[in-house]
């Protein structure tokens, strides 16, 4: 019986996903969804790409908390439209929540919405939200082990960030073996390694650079 | 519908937590679900925190993941008792799970259970396994504004340990503050410093003394 309930709540989110898919399609959006663990970096690196994206291309954001504004008052602030949900507890976004969320932007005027996933390693990974891009950013402190330990994400990911490196000898990680496993559970995956704290050479350039064509290929397809 | 549903499974999970305890209370044994984010370093302190204790407690562990036995073996090396359960993609440990591995372990024989409960900030801290005692675990790497973005974790903790001091430096988080946001959380916490990568004062003696302290405790007032 609880299999059954877990296929509906399934069956639901997929299809306010492809709602969602619909609605961005119709309006040219590119969409991407941000997940990975609490400290990850997330909303560091969001504040960073976006810096180097926003005279480029006209960007929302929803940000997905238990609680608080905070992450939402930080993009607010750099003058990105932003969007706050908070899931009282809830463990990961759902895509009616984001399909809720949706008249707070001006869809038309947008080229790209940028989804922060709840921090979880697991939850989110389970739940389309209808986006383009998926994107795991995982901290470099997390140790080496994670990619085996939380398959799921790693699996289902288009783009994996390896983000603090600027701590990456102090953590103790080894670089290599970790893509060796994230390539190894998913070969299609793009690895980037960054640095929010770190001046020019930090790897955001060649991210935002991907994801502003990523973003400008969609709008040539869509758009009349 | 979903919340009847939600309430079902919390229903279910508190028969079997009460069932758990009380089992525990019958054989003496002292027990604690640790949990924190992935990468948090909750094996390593387990692997430390073991070490020092040992020699004064039969202990057993059960080890929860998503996949793999990777931290079983780990602490099965060490020479203790130990259970791996995989939630094959499932966000957390709950009672009944731990109810059913129970028979693995010789209960009369142990003073002290530990459970490391699946990496996920989020979704265990719902869920009551029957423990006496719950740890969670924070890497000073993860960064000061966790505790206000994940309260519930941190709201229901006996203990907080603050883990990774030999690279607080490196991570740029406010010591300080971070302790004040979590007892203004939650008072009662009580809150340890460790670090699983330095020699003598690394704070891991101090928390293994007062679980000691506490497991005695326990099988004091519970043994005929």
């Amino acid at each position: 019986m609880r299999i059954d309930v877990e296929q509906d709540i399934m069956e639901i989110n997929n299809a306010y996903a492809a709602d969602n898919r619909q609605l961005f399609k119709n309006s040219g959006i590119f969409t991407i969804n941000i997940m990975g663990s609490p400290g990850a970096g997330k909303t560091s690196l969001l504040e960073r790409t976006l810096h180097l994206m926003q005279n480029q291309l006209k960007i929302g954001v929803i940000e997905g908390d238990l609680a608080t504004a905070m992450d939402a008052k930080r993009i607010a602030s750099i003058g990105i439209s932003v969007v706050q949900i908070n899931t009282d507890g809830g463990c990961h976004l759902d895509a009616k929540m984001i399909n809720r969320v949706l008249p707070g932007f001006y869809m038309n005027a947008l080229d790209l919405l940028i989804i922060e996933n709840v921090g979880n390693l697991v939850c989110p990974a389970a739940f389309d939200l209808g986006e383009d891009l998926r994107i795991v950013v995982m901290s470099v402190t997390e140790g080496g082990d994670k990619p085996n330990k939380y398959p799921n994400a790693f699996l289902r990911a288009d783009v994996v960030v390896l983000n603090k490196i600027d701590i990456l000898e102090a953590s103790g990680m080894d670089l290599e073996e970790t893509k060796k496993d994230i390539l190894r559970i998913n070969p299609r995956a793009r690895i980037f390694e960054t640095s929010c704290r770190m001046g020019e050479v930090c790897g955001v350039e060649q991210l935002a650079e991907y994801l502003v064509e990523l973003t400008l290929e969609k709008k040539k397809h869509t758009l009349p």
